[in-house]
């Protein structure tokens, strides 16, 4: 049988289960949103970051004297437990809410207060001794907390999805290495262009996350200028002379970032959104190339027989209930769709920013979640196409070589020589006939052999380092 | 202690836990698509779809001679529990997945034949006996039935949004009546024009909600023409001749929708999605519409002094942290974050749309994903907007009357007796005097008492029906 | 040496050139939207159709004696001439602009006033004489003219895209029987699946322009619904009894259109742009399927050695600058980069729409620039789509029957003969070995020679109808 | 009369104007993209930076030997011309065109030749004198000179915008220095937070500005990063060396831009976009932040009446065809509509650059179209907002005055000293019976008149710094 316990706010009174550490303000929360089902707890990152940001709050506030060493040792001791993994499941909320963020600033406010309250051994609820806003959020308001802690946990989603990237990118780094003597025909608007090797066509896509990596970090900086102390609209308003500057330096401590610092217009950084919008297209680039990259290896590896059949994936599950023996590219397509909802997310994150009027932006809750979701799938198809498809890819270097051999574009190396509407007519012939290109050029003595042989070995054809 | 069952598909054995309905071909699905944890279970609708589908497909492979009594009858046993909500959890592939919905297809198909074998007091796993592809699946493949379901489950979700959307109509056209003789001044461009009442405004708002469940009921009806039966690539290979019709005259039946049919060109509906890209335009639609009245109940409600103060919302929870006493308007915020979301999964469904190649768009799983989700929470939004904010609005009736009285847009009315140049000068020299415009009329003469009194009447001002 | 003539307005006075129609409401909006250089002249249909609606307000203000008959004579003759296509380079309003419409609309008033007062032999700017907005304007407000003028513009748009799409289509339909028997390897997921023709696969394209064509008409005749006679907010104000059904009347019989009727509530139809946003859905599908069908087009024309080279697009163009011979898909191309156009149109068209405020959307002119700039795209790209590329493709038979006769996509015919289980086994075993499926099948003596004819004739594999 | 020129290419004969500069494949692409009649002369910086980068390449090719003298210096002079503003109507290319921008290179490469032949005394069209392809374009290729001329292109579009933000940013800090001692009610999400003065609101504005001109000034670095001399899918093949270090170099003189250096990985360089992307994204940056400007402009000079009333805006033009007097912002409703087309092409570019395929990306035109518009808006619109609309704007003291003196969001301040329940309280019973706050605190005794005094003076609610 579950038991209650009876809160109230400013609407009136309202019972809580006994059990939970969540109070009046949390439960209100749960009647009016029940939107996704997704709860705050999806989120241990930005769990954890509200936990150490009331935690730094707290030691900010002992400092300059506003909160007494029993509550603020109390509180510290709850956001250290939360920190660690603990109490994850009182966190409640729906990720889709109204209200800013107040509601999980509250949901953190009476946890924490709960489980401050019970370290020192009193019963849940007993706010005239620890309050969950008289003392937990003492100085703060939920628009200067809940920035600080999204911007903070977005800091640890981007140091996964770096970390993945990274191992993403040294996968196609070793495929580079081990094809680089593959040569095959590189293509321009999938029509047939001039030779290149495999090893180029997979250094490029190592190289290309190299930047996007680059860039993933710079976006990353952006988000460690934060509005702590800001409180309702930037003013400062109750929070007392030093505690802002106190409560930054408490969070370069607590999370090791060092480059935490506090915006220089307040009330400018209370109602902008510009950094997360920022990040959402860093995002939705590093989602565009993903898809194009595995856009690329669907298609490289089309086939078998009716297919371009360069290179195989390695197979991961039957491809088919109907069609026995069909494998399919499953951990490209995977990553094509979790892109399209990345890329999609960019566009609610546009509206949300957008939409936010005056002194503060109401919709960063809907920006949190879609910005949180897109990390987390993101890393987690990272991992799976670099662990399960990438690092299992072979090359058919025989059906490349045929290619290459039958291929009419290696004429673009002899235009320099006969002069681009000479390389013209000899390609329209080699076309039209079916006959090899340079077979054409010698039998017409456009080039003697020595020529031809030297402007179309591997090296300078795919502009290796001559020797 | 776990015990397991070894099952074996074309890539070799793998061992699945004993008590899970599932078998090989889910157990590799959940290694590869560790993406967003979201698992089908998740979509109820689309699991009954998957068992409707199934249990059809049974049936008509029963009347075409395909498939024996005894697995028909255990098949069907199995697909109608899974109807009546049995068994959902046993639907654990996650919802971003590669292969086009093979994987689902696979867990539809194991879990069946699995409880199927049960029925019939066999051994799970035992598929020689009745075997989750040669006769769950039978004449059937992954791009028939996928889409099929899929479809399905989306009807069952407009069914549910469609009721919200006329309950919110109704509390709006309730509020229309109640407010019916209050007049207000209208706006355009946020500058004040001319006279309305209260009760045209929240009118318009009922009358655009019609309007939305009409596209609504449009757009569901194109989702009804199924291409089960196409296989593959809508060849039909390895359906039985009438499977294909017996197959969705069953699906009229276990669904109850006298408008399911078969699409005229198998291999046209094998590939498009266009159909889900119209569905989701008109979810926009609905988003859009639903957002704009959201922004206008957060303007018109806004204040309490320093806004417009039009109307009241009912207070849903403490609206701050810091500032005591503030409500905020939380539930339309939340609906307007819903509507961002349901824009940007637009976009990743239009992306995914135009990513389908040749015979097939490998992507539906994000569509169905991006779709159900929208509509689970427009769903839920509506419901809490009609109940636990529009019918508890209330009315300012007298800063309502004050703004009229003292506005100078009951110009416009003055203009066709006046000139617009005339009635121009008097409205500039109003704004520059602050003085009421009407005094300013009869002080100059330009309109006797009579003429004013007759042209600014409620009735004449809002377009009433004249007495 | 240009001289000038000086109007004035509520703001003061401004000369504008002696030789113009346009007067000061215009001069002023041209100082204040230099954005795009882009002028209401570049949409003829709009330009038009803003002569359409003032021709049907005057005689409808005639009608209902509110307008004497010499101005409404005069009127209609200017109207009749801009309708013809006269002085359409007098409408310079820049496209993007703010105030609603408001600028577009005085343009046309002010040009029609002066070529009426021209007529009637007097002198521009005389304006005591005949007035742009007590006679031209007379019982209308920007708010219901323009949207209007917005839907009948459209509506000559649609009619041209349909037209377009129409033709597409007959060249898409010549094909699939131009190759209606020649049959191929279908794909699903890029991977080869099970045989078609090639006239299914162009027929398919047939069919899914076919559906789009009707979601199109179905549209259209949503945008027959007008709020003509609204003015304003929509309560009618300072429009005669019975000037809205007349004006009405008058439009369906200018345009010849019957379908033309009056929103119900005129309220929610000023403040409402659910249509555009659903208009703009259904072109963003059309966008999709063209982006898709290109996609295919450029995929299967691919090589000429290198790809799949299954069908050659005609050449249109020298394919590179430095590739001699080399010739490119470039007409798909150009569709691919419409439909990115139309695509992220679709979003500016919802964040407008989703912007608009109380009782009118301010933002109807980009969402009416976006449309029109959209429907022109695609008509004219669908026009060289298939006036210059469908129609010219050509197959190549060897290639695809020898694709055909090498691949194990077969075996899905023998599979449900055979058991999916043992299908595979044989699938896998050609991949590995390379050698020919059905010859595996021959050789373990799994079916009779005489069964493998039967399941695998063209018309048993491809679908087709039986003798 | 006009005569014609006969020239020919790879697909035959083809006359051209006699007058016109451009030649046989600038010819073909006028008949194959008939699409948006928005030609390349509509881009002086693109067409400028094609000339630059044709120049900096004959000079490189000078000196590594690949051309001799003589028509590198017509070629030379040609392009000094070009970049000067001449001939620029010669640029007839569709902005929308397929095959990746090699029309419009040949564009270039034709005219370039054509005036570099009439420089050197020669017919036009004597290309065996000076060809377009084996002079203008010699050791180039489409790939790697039109990614080129169009990253220039950007960085003179970029130039502009960073002006045109810098002076709409100081116009704002004008205005904040201006309204430094205005004390106003602040507000969250449209609900009465706490004071703060106009000064800060508009101080913020400059603020937000400042960070969106530093955003955009880093990604105009990452335009600097050149592929050209990487030729065809970036091998460099046909490009003599030391031509790319050569090209390089030159370009740096030719624009005075010292940061210009060419890619590590010309294979990467060449197939990626993500630089584009990037730059759109920031785009969207700063129109989410205009918009969110204009609508805040727009909601506090709501009214006169029934709005805000806070500031007003300078009138530029009468509001209403129908409403005398009416005057309404259509300035920043103008600068919300471009923040909504700039939106919108992000994902016009996000699509385009998901499409690249392999080694090349075709749909760089309609990038470069969506990017280049988006820059000309924005920059035309922010100078439109900074000279029209802000450095007019007035406050009406005395209105936001009695606001705040009036208004319950003065309890926060007390709410650290009573406790947040009680100050909760407090509000409660304000808003209820309409009496002063601070009155009710007085009466309660809950605070001493020195208290509130000390509590409540402005620079104490606002933040700013204590004497």
């Amino acid at each position: 049988m579950t038991t209650s316990r009876r809160e109230h706010d400013m609407l009136g009174e309202i019972d809580v289960p006994a059990e939970v550490y969540y109070g009046a303000h949390t439960a209100r929360a749960l009647v009016n949103f029940p939107i996704t089902h997704e709860r705050l707890a999806e989120r241990p990152h930005l769990v954890a970051a509200l936990a150490t940001v009331k935690q730094a709050a707290a030691a900010a506030n002992l400092e300059v004297g506003a909160l007494a060493h029993k509550p603020a040792e109390a509180i510290t001791k709850a956001c250290a437990e939360i920190r660690n993994g603990r109490l994850h499941d009182q966190f409640v909320v729906d990720l889709i809410q109204g209200g800013a963020g107040t509601s999980t600033n509250m949901n953190a406010n009476e946890v924490i207060a709960n489980r401050a309250l019970e370290l020192l051994g009193l019963e849940r609820g007993d706010y005239a001794a620890l309050h969950p806003l008289d003392h937990v959020n003492l100085g703060q308001s939920t628009n200067d907390v809940y920035p600080t802690a999204v911007k903070l946990a977005l800091d640890g989603h981007l140091a996964e999805l770096l970390a993945a990237l990274a191992d993403l990118r040294e996968a196609f780094s070793a495929k580079a290495l081990e094809f680089a003597d593959i040569v095959k025909m590189g293509r321009t608007q999938l029509q047939d262009a001039v030779p290149m090797t495999l090893g180029q066509e997979f250094g490029a896509y190592a190289a290309t996350l190299a930047e996007d990596e680059q860039r993933l970090a710079e976006v990353r900086l952006l988000l460690h200028e934060l509005n702590i102390g800001g409180t309702a609209i930037g003013t400062g308003l109750n929070a007392r002379p030093g505690y802002r500057e106190r409560a930054v330096a408490h969070l370069r401590n607590l999370t090791g970032i060092p480059t935490l610092v506090s915006a220089d217009d307040l009330i400018e950084a209370t109602q902008d959104v510009g950094v997360f919008v920022q990040l959402s297209g860093v995002l939705k680039r590093v989602a565009v190339k993903l898809s194009k990259i595995c856009n690329d290896l669907r298609l490289l590896s089309s086939g078998p027989q009716a297919g371009l059949g360069e290179i195989t994936l390695p197979a991961r599950q039957a491809g088919s209930s109907i069609m026995p023996g069909k494998v399919n590219p499953v951990i490209p397509e995977a990553i094509n769709q979790i892109a399209f909802e990345v890329i999609g997310n960019d566009v609610t994150v546009t509206l949300a920013a957008e939409s936010g009027q005056l002194q503060l932006n109401a919709f960063e809750p809907i920006i949190a979640r879609a910005l949180t979701a897109g990390l987390d799938h993101l890393t987690a198809g990272v991992g799976v196409l670099a662990g399960r498809c990438v690092r299992g890819i072979t090359a058919d270097r025989e059906r490349l070589a045929n290619v290459v051999a039958t291929s009419t574009g290696v004429v673009t190396a002899l235009s320099p020589t006969l002069g681009y509407e000479t390389a013209c007519a000899v390609a329209v012939e080699a076309h039209r006939t079916g006959r090899p290109a340079l077979e054409l050029v010698r039998e017409r003595r456009l080039l003697t052999d020595e020529q031809l042989g030297a402007l179309t070995t591997p090296r300078a054809l795919t502009g290796g380092p001559s020797a």
